[in-house]
């Protein structure tokens, strides 16, 4: 469809590319949030950016395409985000902490990014569904490594580091589920989700039976406080 | 499309109605697991189950209304599988990694049962989605009640009873998301699968890291050893 908009659209305002792509964008994310891929159209996609539909097929092409390059935005800030808190110098507990911390407060503040990298996009049968699962496996692994390095300056057993990536993916499992059902418990905050995660894979059930939950790390209190 | 086929078919070799149906639905759940929802044919139904494209229609309808049937017997036999462990009897360490290497076990043995729950059926915009949904989140339900019996039998502290449904949902996620890891592992065995899931939900990594690993209850041992 790109080929019925050759030329650069030239009624627009004079907005530089970056911008209008980023309205493009973001307008295409909460539409594909609300009405999943295959009932979302590109003329709401239109209106919800305030331009011309020939400007969007202009700007990032047909809706498969415009699709594709939401979810890349997507997971790339999703990544960002949990990557720019997890710091090397951090003891395993606070890392995890940081790490899962800004994984609830990137969902909560941009649903609809987490909507359309996971309720829309995450299944066989799906426009992109390798890419999704691709990404996911990416994901696995790179936690699978953090794991496994935070494992190596602790001291950790031998046994453990061939466990780092299964772990990872349970993990991983475990805050995706958990994300699904802050969606039916919405009043909860990001740090009561990310505490909730903590208590499973920090401290485990065998800890909560015998009433033993898990507190943040005193010295990532301070920072993990609700601003 | 049923209406193509108003009378019971008269060709059939004389099985019964309940062989008959059990033979369509093994093979329609092995072609939704290996061809997804919208690639699968009736034809190769047919052709699987060895019998005629109109006697599926007669004995199970459309395409939709057989996935339909797939999913809710499928479900039926994971949800008998698990409930068939958890002894209300057994300590709560041991009910869980009953329940969990019941999971495992059955997610091995019935390959194409788990696929058509979980990969085929479990997204939106995917035919019986809101369905899926719904049964994962009463297997949540179940599961964070088992969690709450368990907690009281144990007297485990109030405020972990506000906490098992969340918790169920992520031990769900991490069975899930483990599950999926163990499709690119095809060598573990179901019981390794489940100590890690157990290694997770019981131990936690704050057990892990200190070389605190997992290891099935004395008296769960023997039942739990592979045949």
């Amino acid at each position: 469809m790109r080929s019925e908009q050759g030329d650069r659209p030239a009624r627009a305002k004079r907005l530089p590319r970056a911008v209008r792509e980023r309205q493009i964008l973001d307008a295409a994310t909460a539409v594909f949030s609300q009405r999943g891929y295959h009932a979302a159209s590109m003329d709401e996609v239109a209106v919800v950016a305030g331009i011309s539909k020939p400007m969007v097929y202009a700007y990032l092409g047909s809706k498969e395409e415009l699709f594709a390059v939401c979810i890349k935005r997507e997971a790339g800030r999703l990544v960002d985000a949990v990557g720019a808190v997890v710091d090397p110098e951090l003891a395993p507990e606070e890392r995890l902490w940081r790490g899962v911390l800004a994984f609830f407060t990137f969902v909560g503040e941009y649903r609809d990014s987490w909507n359309v990298l996971h309720r829309q996009a995450g299944s066989e049968g799906q426009p992109f569904a390798a890419e999704i699962a691709e990404g996911r496996r990416r994901a696995i692994a790179l936690i699978g490594a953090l794991l496994a390095q935070a494992a190596v300056a602790e001291g950790v057993p031998e046994w453990f580091l061939g466990e780092t990536e299964a772990m990872a993916a349970a993990l991983v499992g475990a805050g995706e589920s958990l994300a699904d059902w802050w969606l039916d418990h919405p009043d909860e905050s990001a740090k009561a989700m990310a505490a909730r995660l903590m208590n499973l894979a920090w401290m485990g059930f065998g800890n909560l039976v015998r009433g033993r939950n898990w507190q943040p790390p005193t010295s990532a209190k301070a920072d993990a406080e609700p601003a």
